[in-house]
């Protein structure tokens, strides 16, 4: 068999392994499959060429060009996934494992794409909140934009997921315009590398964007600079000492850490047995247990249930994992596979005889199982292994020991307080999930535990069938947790772009910020041209261009006639003397609905034109009532552009009704469809 | 004169200073003023104290009951605010420093208060962000909330605003249900230790939840834990030893710093001498020069104009700093007082001889100048100090060294990109000013510069009425900037808030996301009574109350009639042809405006009821086009309710359109105001 030789993507340049290489070997058969690390790696040289070629390569495409460019390398990684697949089982995992690995990564990929799009501009600064408003006049104003760091992001990630761990740090990074160096756990590198090839191949990525590091980092960490963020997955022993170096606390340099933590998972006390919710709790559990056989930084490690239940529940927990067929993973009918490697399983077996200085073993006997598949006796297999500690209150081990394998324990609760208390006591961590179709129980516990989990997955029969699992971090949500977990977040959308930008305070004038922001608001220039805005293609409309209509006077007929054909009667429109009671309204009013429909009446231009339809309305305010004889006019501004796909784009307008005497009586945001 | 003792307040007792107190002098007389400080202080106790009283008391209130308090608080420091202008002469500031630091602490309170009943709900979870799609039938939901931390935040507090630099800190602490204890700097504790006296005095605050450290912590920081947090203000070193401090790294303690850093003032270059430009750099610079004698952690340390410029600068600053009349700030017509202390006075002038080895003092010297009032020799005064560095690439001391004092280095740049680096130098900053009126500086400038920033303040004669000042933090606005600054965020209004709360992801089915949330989304249950929801009052309705309406058809002469009537005669509504040829509509359709009003007509109740008014409309997206011959009903149901005055109080109605055919036509939020 030959051995691989795993390179670094060093500086626009694939460097193989040097002398000082570490072996690697396969998770199922013990055989030496790979080698990876080189001293010599130039470090300084990644770092400026991060930062000179592939930070302003990066930072010169707009987040719609970044987030189409995800879309395009995730399908990429899509077509050759079969490739990742054939070279993952050697790391112990099993076909479904890879799916949550390479299919969750490349789906994480989409996802971030789809919010790029979606939830930030087509440009280069993001928009964080509202204009303030902070003068009278409004002739000084606020906003808080977000613009990319301009160093690179370093990507410490962990064995398990060679292929999900580093998409889920890199699709937010590059979204948000910076560079990456990954440097993936050695055990797993090559899937990383493999993964990292098909990238590099695809040519979608701009110079400097993506760079590799298989093996050690070297002196990397003391070369970084303000500008650059350590994105960090794995154990909270090599957190502390990365986020102690002297030069990350000395230049504040940005350690976001995501370390695994002793989660928990509780059952209600209505999830009683016969209930489908009870059912529920036995199957995420042993799941939880044996996917990726337990090496998940989101596996349940303690079992919270109601005293009554314990018993019950051991049982039937027991009967499910006895179903759990363990070895080689490319054998036929095979659910659990390895963990990654002879050290880890090592460290896994110490681990769980700890938890058995407080804590009886219920289930799986480490020296006694069965495996199926030629020559996985010289493999790092282990079997599920259930705890059960009778005694939580006194018992400190259970709460802060993680074997890093199929290993869990289940404890009894008296109360929900009691529950609440238990699942604090891990100090942090990255989710807790209950089992409950009780709202009292879900909010009082989500009052009790949320200051302490990242993530709570609340899970039962109205849910189940879509639900996707309490061990998955899902790109939408943030992952990441307090405390033991880290203090970390990743991902949660746009939430998770924002850990690579840095947020700013800009304060000034409304045509400062309007430079700046790309978007109009009141008080800045409007600009009147002698066509209509609506005759005007999407590409020619400039931000600020205005037109002011003609006024209308709205007479009692018109009032009368609108409640009439609406059948919107309401008092306050025909009742001059209920009218006058309501704190509202002086007499009778027209209708808003009037008022927003007239108004469309004096801007609408009939005939076919790049407008092709008004697609919605925001931020609806009624400031001032219209009564019988007071007339409307509109200001109508382009506020923001967004394009769409090659026919159309969306135009945002923010308009204003102001009545005669110039006061202002709604004021809202329309949405249009305009083609190009 | 009697030595004042300066007490702490401890597990609910104010503690007189102790053997081991330290003496404090006045910045002006140098006469021993006070004294303050207690070895014997058990901090323990009052870590229990704020944990187990005053958090649950905080808790167990609103965040609109957190806002009301912070507003009464705020107004009765505002009663008492005289005591506290009397002494705060003592610490060298003027009468006009002190609005700064009084009126501009108790400004930010009223700033949270205010935010805090517009901005969060008034209930004990605050919702992040919008309901997150994780399912094709939405059975399973995600959505991000935010609960307090369930421990203490410590405020450690600089020497130079004793009140405002408590109270900045405090609004959003306390706004977001977490107890502090105050730990301000020694130089000037008599003025915050008034400032608690009157806070607790009020009887406002709930037990537990204001503590005072006059004096040392002792080994208070070894002691927190993962729900508690510290919140830093003062100098890089001081902050360096802290967030190094074994117990912060191990357990993840947020450590949010604020630091002083090398702001820049940049002038642009379309800001030449006889524009409103120049002047208001020139009074921009030498205000921030000299209030608070310099002792700012927003002060401009570097002024960085067109190298053209940078000769009419000096002398136009140095004509301006000459009416600055130094001295005993009590005497008549002082318009700058003295350093806070003795030991402040020689830093400062230590740090003006380094920058003195890179840049010519053009401006003021320490061993002479003119100073006002009886006595003020004995006192910590240096005159105003400006630097010129004429070759600002090659000195790095000018960049990195901070006089916090009333000291500036001006520097010349070539060109925009020239002055970005000078800028960037500084290696992250709290603020960066910019006066220019031309938008293209001012994008490019945030492009530039905007990573390496907390705040960029803008400023010209658009804004100069209103604006602000370069020095001024906002409650709006973020404070805290990356790098040098500390890579903290203060304030920035709910963004402050959230320092103080951890965010959990939640995920789960409709009803269980209500059950937590106290708001309705789609797919969770619908409450339908016998009554129609719009006669019944802001008390009763409860959150998931529906009505279904009964349905209408859409007429073709409704759609030309309401055209005719309106005024809106846009083609897609009028020519069957045209209208079938644009993509978005297969003919005719009926009118978005048409539809609203129409449903409206379906929902509303005529009669005077709790309803009071129809107060606007958010989100309105239109889905499906409605033709002639269509019918559309409607699905109206409580989403949220929001107590406004003990009348009445805001409705969000969850509204959704559908056709015959039940498929979803336009959805909307509607907001109405309620009487209880």
């Amino acid at each position: 068999m030959t051995i691989q030789k795993i390179s670094s993507f060093a500086a626009g340049q694939w460097v193989q392994p040097g002398q000082s290489a570490r072996i690697i070997k396969s998770a199922i058969t013990g055989e030496v499959i790979a080698k990876a690390g080189n001293d010599a790696l130039d470090v300084q040289s990644m770092l400026d060429y991060g930062r000179d070629v592939g930070g302003p390569a990066l930072r010169a495409m707009t987040f719609h060009d970044r987030a189409r460019m995800l879309k395009a390398v995730a399908m990429q990684i899509g077509k050759h996934k079969q490739a990742l697949y054939d070279i993952s089982f050697d790391t112990g995992a099993t076909q479904s494992d890879h799916l949550i690995d390479i299919d969750g990564g490349i789906g994480t990929m989409f996802v971030f794409a789809s919010k790029g799009r979606r939830e930030m501009p087509d440009g280069h600064v993001y928009l964080d909140g509202e204009i303030e408003q902070l003068s009278r006049n409004g002739t000084f104003l606020g906003q808080h934009i977000c613009t990319p760091l301009q160093g690179v992001a370093v990507h410490i990630n962990a064995f398990n997921f060679p292929v999900w761990g580093m998409l889920e740090k890199l699709a937010p990074t590059l979204l948000a315009g910076v560079p990456a160096i990954v440097k993936p756990a050695t055990s797993s590198c090559y899937v990383t590398e493999a993964c990292v090839r098909i990238m590099l191949d695809s040519g979608l990525l701009p110079a400097g964007s993506v760079q590799l590091i298989s093996g050690g980092t070297g002196d990397l960490l003391d070369r970084l600079g303000m500008q650059d963020i350590v994105s960090f997955t794995g154990s909270a022993h090599t957190a502390l000492s990365l986020r102690s170096a002297p030069n990350i606390l000395q230049n504040s340099i940005r350690f976001v850490a995501e370390q695994d933590s002793l989660n928990a998972s509780i059952l209600g006390a209505d999830a009683t047995p016969g209930t489908p919710e009870f059912d529920l709790f036995v199957k995420e559990v042993s799941r939880e247990m044996t996917a990726k056989a337990g090496q998940k930084c989101t596996a349940i490690r303690r079992i919270i249930a109601p005293e009554v239940q314990v018993e019950a529940l051991i049982k039937a927990l027991s009967a499910r994992l006895d179903q759990t067929t363990i070895g080689d993973p490319r054998a036929e009918g095979v659910r659990m596979g390895a963990l990654v490697s002879e050290s880890q399983k090592r460290d896994v077996l110490e681990k769980a005889a700890i938890i058995g200085q407080q804590a009886e073993r219920v289930y799986g006997d480490p020296d006694n199982f069965t495996l199926q598949g030629e020559g996985a006796e010289k493999g790092a297999f282990v079997p599920p292994m259930l705890f059960h500690c009778a005694n939580p209150d006194t018992s400190d081990l259970v709460h802060c020991t993680e074997a890093f394998g199929p290993v869990s324990t289940i404890m009894g609760y008296r109360d929900l307080d009691h529950a609440i208390q238990l699942a604090n006591r891990g100090e942090g961590s990255l989710v807790a999930s209950v089992i409950t179709r009780d709202g009292n129980i879900a909010r009082n516990l989500v009052m009790g535990v949320g200051a302490y989990h990242g993530r709570i997955y609340f899970n039962n029969r109205d849910s189940m069938k879509e639900s996707t699992g309490h061990g998955s971090p899902l790109p939408h949500m943030v992952h990441g947790g307090p405390g033991r977990a880290g203090g970390g977040e990743e991902m949660g959308g746009v939430r998770g772009v924002m850990h690579y930008m840095q947020r700013t305070a800009i304060q000034g004038s409304p045509d400062i910020l309007s430079a700046i922001s790309g978007t109009w608001n009141p008080g800045a220039q409007e600009i009147e041209g002698t066509e209509h805005p609506f005759t005007r293609n999407f590409g020619d409309l400039a931000i600020g261009e205005t037109i002011h209509t003609a006024s209308r006077e709205i007479s009692l007929d018109d009032i009368e006639h609108f409640a009439e054909f609406t059948g919107d009667t309401f008092y306050a429109h025909m009742d001059e003397e209920a009218a006058a009671a309501n704190p509202f309204f002086p007499g009778r009013v027209a209708h808003g609905y009037l008022l927003l429909s007239f108004a469309a009446g004096l801007f609408v231009e009939p005939n076919p034109g790049p407008v092709l339809a008004n697609t919605g309305l925001d931020g609806l305010r009624f400031m001032k009532p219209v009564q019988a004889g007071d007339s409307i006019k509109v200001r109508l501004t382009v506020k923001k552009k967004t394009g769409r796909n090659e026919e159309y784009g969306e135009v945002r307008w923010h308009v204003s009704l102001t009545n005669q005497e110039d006061e202002l009586v709604a004021e809202y945001e329309l949405l249009t469809m305009n083609a190009y």
